[in-house]
């Protein structure tokens, strides 16, 4: 292992590392279930400003655009603890989730299982409660 | 919403949707404390393989290739839970891990808190304890 990359992964530097889009992969779970919650991205910027405020920013792909969790739809989170991994390459964020963490109204984006059916596979729902009304909160 | 994003965010067919290298983002959690193990990916032939055999293969972007969780370490993953997300781009597996996920030896990747310092961010170990002696296991 090269010098650098013992410093990466045995060092207390925060190095984190970027894609080539600028962008590394981020995954939010529950604090309170440890349920994941989400699977997103975070740019330098939306790192930078949750560290700094404790709430969760990321960039969005589709949009093209920083985002802080919740701006439009008040479903905020509060960031308990980030940890990143043995490349830096990628956060996790335990959070204190209000409402729901997914744009469908249910509390993970997670709600469906993948279950094998006939040498493929199926889907079924595992929690399909809806905790706010996409099209109520996100108008045109 | 079209009737195509419809269908993948409340149907119950499941279509993942692969990167345009042909990979997804995988989030592996520890079955009995909900802590995030690993971050990684799979391409249809390791989530098909996951799916029929019930043990976690992924692909490793720095090899180009299939990868058996364990198959060098001996450090398998038995899938008790597969879900995916509600655009499909990623997939959650809840797994009873046997030893450590990570490749330091660590049993998750995410070892070290990030937490804020003067304007920055530094790295405390979480868990910096060893189960496995990397340099032992992983012989050039």
């Amino acid at each position: 292992m090269s010098a650098h990359s013992h410093e990466i992964e045995e060092g207390l530097s925060f190095q984190p590392r970027f894609d080539a889009s600028g962008l590394m992969t981020v995954v939010a779970t529950d604090v309170a279930t440890g349920d994941v919650l989400m699977v997103a991205h975070m740019n330098d910027e939306a790192l930078r400003k949750t560290i700094a405020t404790g709430e969760a920013w990321y960039f969005s792909r589709s949009r093209n655009a920083l985002w802080r969790k919740g701006e439009i739809s008040g479903q905020t989170q509060r960031v308990v603890e980030i940890r990143t991994d043995c490349d830096q390459d990628a956060v996790w964020i335990r959070v204190e989730q209000i409402g729901a963490a997914c744009h469908t109204g249910r509390r993970s984006c997670f709600y469906r299982k993948v279950e094998a059916a006939g040498g493929g596979a199926k889907l079924v729902f595992a929690d399909a409660e809806q905790l706010f009304d996409p099209s109520a909160v996100y108008k045109k």
